[in-house]
């Protein structure tokens, strides 16, 4: 079927800068991968921080790899309360103005004064499978996901094109409770 | 507008039968109501509890009054992931077969063999809103959610008719997180 994607669960995760992973892990320290992800070149690392707000503190929160230019700390709205963060949601890359936390490594700590957002529900997909959805980068599309006891529809899904993307919705753990997924499922486009 | 209905909240909860708010909270021991619910007859109490699972604790959880024949722990499927604990989404007082945690109160602990579930999401109304609603005891309804940032249509939500009730729909803290609300709005029912 045509406007049929893959729908994957994004759970709380840090992207890196280079800068913030030395001071994390320790001088010349490099991401090990250990699991490529749907996104080509992205993938999980074994490297595990701890993230702390004023009122909670999650450990064991995975990385992913390669390393960006600003470092950034996805949670889930549930997450962000835990935490005692008031956390934007935003399209990754969007960290003016959102909140910040503090990282524990195991070779030092950071006191991160923005980039902890909560994602906001988007599409991946290259110029070729955007003109087989019909949707176009920028776009808002809705996208319907049929489960056992607790189907829904979700709007506000953006459209991000890219040659380097692969077609995959993301959508945060709230969002996959939500609609009863666990793991990965597969969606329909509405437009 | 006859399809708006107040749209709740529910956060994580507990139900107690008489004899196990007697076991945490001593002999002869009554709940103290702090806060009508949008229920007729049901109340926030001053009480609190801990729940634990093979994986977390969660501590100053809420007790609703008033008390019932069985003891129900409600928590959200994020909250359930955190206990360690494999809750299935049912409707309240479908708890034959469903998880067991253990309650720690100021006087008693508690090994809950079953009762603790995600609540699956539901309509209360009584027979005359129903009538306006034109929605019947035991349908299911979808329900529209216009939000800021993450609007969606909930399907799966189960209409329950009954005089003691007041219009209301009832959603987890997932369910509100994806579709970005905090405290309560109103939902749009969709036949």
């Amino acid at each position: 079927m045509k406007n049929k994607i893959l729908v994957e669960i994004s759970a709380r995760h840090a992207h890196l800068s280079d800068a913030d992973l030395e001071t994390l892990f320790g001088e010349g320290h490099k991401l090990n991968n250990i699991k490529e992800l749907s996104q080509p070149g992205q993938y999980a690392t074994e490297e595990r921080i701890s993230i702390k707000g004023p009122r909670g503190q999650m450990d064991r929160v995975i990385i992913l790899g390669p390393t960006r230019s600003q470092t950034q700390v996805e949670v889930s709205a549930t997450d962000a309360r835990t935490l005692g963060i008031k956390a934007p949601i935003r399209m990754s890359g969007d960290i003016e103005g959102s909140a910040g936390c503090t990282i524990i490594g195991p070779k030092g700590e950071i006191e991160l004064e923005k980039g902890v957002i909560v994602a906001k529900r988007h599409i991946h997909a290259t110029p070729a499978e955007a003109a087989k959805f019909n949707i176009e980068d920028g776009e808002k599309v809705s996208v319907r996901i049929d489960t056992n006891e607790r189907s829904l529809t979700f709007d506000d899904v953006v459209v991000r094109v890219n040659e380097n993307f692969s077609a995959a919705m993301h959508i945060d753990t709230d969002e996959g409770n939500a609609a009863n997924i666990s793991g990965s499922t597969i969606g329909t486009i509405i437009k």
